[in-house]
């Protein structure tokens, strides 16, 4: 079987990402889709009825999470998964995980009416949370689907409204998963479809990029303790001023980082000084670290040389300094098999792709941990994202759904598949 | 008259700060003696006590200005003033404003019990205001000695508590000037003793400095624009960080600061992210910039190169830059032939000091700008001030006043004087 399908997979993308966008639009022109909200529930419940209007077997599972099955005909107990997150941020945009949704639906649309039947079950996931924008807690859809997910861990979250997880949570008529710990045995692979958050396949005319690894991360805590002094009367000699030493360590974390290329990037993105008044020396600096690499040597390696120089900068100066690392979580390199099928299939079918990292945490890393997983990344205009201004142009989001339905046809349609 | 004089300045000076530190003792250690509220009335009526029980002829002003003067016995038009501010920032030390006080009541003290009536008189003054921390309007008492306070300036002016600094001042039994304008016009010289609130002397060990001149200071807000990004997805090359910029300039600001060496002084005090967020590379950093120096030239030049190389960062890294002067006060130089008078005293008796400058504003130079005025220091422990931790050693307390007590003989006693 392989007819011509008659489905504009552009056009059917463009519009179906508009018809999910509805649910959660708000006054300032984004998308505010918070967990077990009225809509998140009406985004859900309007999802299975698309599923299942395409002939889809539709499940929802105990947390929300939300899945639509195209049938395999011979290996029954395989299944290949893609999807994503159905949440935003708070005055999101209509791309960064609802894309993944809708391109896992159209590709498993595209691939029943030209091909029929896949040998394995190929299966859309609409991801109940990833953002963590409602609640002070990440990853709750994917972390349920891996087993990582335990009831203790958001039994007493609160959020803005004072309302807990559970209340949110049952409210939306959903429930802890019976065996928290129980895993699908049926997942042979899952790839991930997102907006790349980044600005890398914009700027290099990329359409699509292969991600490889998604990165490790540290964040650090820096306090500098000089002394605070009267801006007036305090020789430049004789001060101990904190933003001159952190200054002067964000300079070189800076350097270093440039010195090291890519993958790696550190960013200070946020710091409060103390007193912080215009004709007082500052007393005290503390500033954030964010560092990423897709190696764990070269992560720990920039880390301790980056803390080394801090160290050494503050002796110099005469200030204190302590570092405090908080965050320190290992690289996950995508499973390399799927990796190459996808870019075989972009090599076979003319798709213009480069391999590339993802500097964002993603569901796949979740996924990676317990089944085959990759993901491939559309550009995002500017690199925005969370943010209503978050766009990708047509032709790209096209670009990226072909890639995923050649994907699926190796893994779903093939004998050798999996 | 030349008689042997019971009295111990050491002794006198610190018991006298002490009794003058209970109005306005606060639960927190420290002294909040704020313009026109009890404690302040407090203070000057029991100064004004303390002049009278002295035989010094006692006259407040309108606005609450106290002074206290001993007659000459010659030229009754011509007199020669003593003194500093009464108030307090609020939780403040016990000796910033009020030791220039009790410093001069003691010198006139001691002069008048060792050689009687002056040829002019000599007068101490505890001025109203200087600090502005009950209302944001600073040096209300010497603006209004000097005729530079206006009605219209502060009386739309608010307190924390929402009390109209004229409904306060009425309060206090005050009011302002009848003749704004007017100008005593028997002011020969003024001689402030004041807290040095940096730490050159104590570091230099000297315990007296002689002010030859109050800085200039000129203070900027700058603002840098970059772009905010993705912190994981972001490549450093790729990134117009607001941050990274600031900080180049913050670490230019420093070297070119310590190769202009003294009297110069840059400081950037305040700092200010958006978004300020751990993951995402800033995209704007609001900075201030407070320069001083004592030569106005010199100044000038600083201002000009400092601002030159922060546009060249600016350009350098791709980020917007705005520079917004919004202060710029001249330096004001003390009167040479008053300071080569204290000077001179100083060798006479032995006194060991320096020549400097005072990086922070004085009452002085408003005087300065209608009479001969200088001003002596005394160290202030590790630099603190305005706060309750403010020390002076009792002994450099009384170098000081030794040091006012010649220079008012020289001044008031001697014919050549003024």
């Amino acid at each position: 079987m392989n007819t011509k399908v008659d489905l504009n997979i552009e056009e059917e993308t463009v519009k179906t990402l508009e018809w999910l966008g509805q649910f959660g639009r708000d006054s300032e022109g984004g998308i505010s889709r918070l967990l077990y909200t009225q809509e998140w529930i009406d985004a859900q419940r309007s999802l299975a009825k698309l599923f299942e209007d395409e002939g889809l077997t539709v499940h929802q599972d105990e947390v929300g999470n939300l899945f639509g099955r195209l049938e395999g005909s011979v290996y029954k107990d395989e299944t290949i998964l893609t999807g994503s997150h159905v949440d935003t941020v708070k005055n999101g945009g209509l791309y960064d995980g609802q894309y993944g949704i809708v391109a896992g639906f159209i590709a498993i649309k595209y691939l029943k009416r030209k091909y029929g039947q896949p040998l394995r079950n190929i299966e859309v996931v609409s991801m109940a949370e990833e953002e963590g924008s409602r609640f002070p807690y990440t990853f709750w859809g994917s972390n349920n689907i891996v087993g990582k997910a335990r009831k203790e861990d958001v039994k007493e979250l609160k959020d803005f409204d004072g309302i807990s997880f559970e209340e949110a949570m049952h409210k939306a008529g959903c429930d802890y998963k019976k065996n928290p710990e129980k895993i699908r045995d049926d997942l042979k692979a899952y790839i991930e479809l997102h907006v790349e958050q980044g600005n890398v396949l914009e700027t290099e005319g990329f359409p699509i990029g292969i991600v490889e690894h998604i990165v490790g991360q540290r964040r650090f805590t820096i306090e500098v303790t000089g002394q605070a002094n009267h801006a007036g009367t305090t020789p430049m000699k004789y001060r101990k001023d904190a933003m001159n030493a952190a200054s002067r360590m964000v300079c070189e974390i800076n350097e270093l980082a440039l010195s090291y290329g890519d993958p790696l990037v550190a960013t200070v993105g946020k710091i409060m000084l103390e007193p912080n008044i215009v004709n007082v020396v500052p007393g005290k600096a503390v500033f954030t670290l964010d560092i990423r690499h897709t190696s764990k040597a070269l992560l720990e390696a920039f880390a301790d040389k980056v803390t080394a120089k801090m160290r050494k900068i503050a002796d110099k100066l005469g200030v204190e300094i302590n570092i405090d690392m908080w965050m320190d979580a290992d690289p996950v390199p995508m499973d390399q098999r799927i990796v190459k099928i996808i870019q075989n299939q972009c090599d076979e079918n003319k798709l213009n792709y480069r391999l590339m990292h993802s500097g964002a945490g993603h569901d796949a890393q979740n996924f990676a941990e317990v089944v085959p997983a990759a993901m491939i990344f559309v550009p995002s205009r500017k690199g925005i994202s969370h943010n209503p201004a978050e766009f990708t142009e047509p032709c790209d989001l096209a670009e990226g759904v072909k890639a995923l339905i050649g994907a699926l046809y190796k893994l779903g349609y093939q004998e050798e598949g999996v």
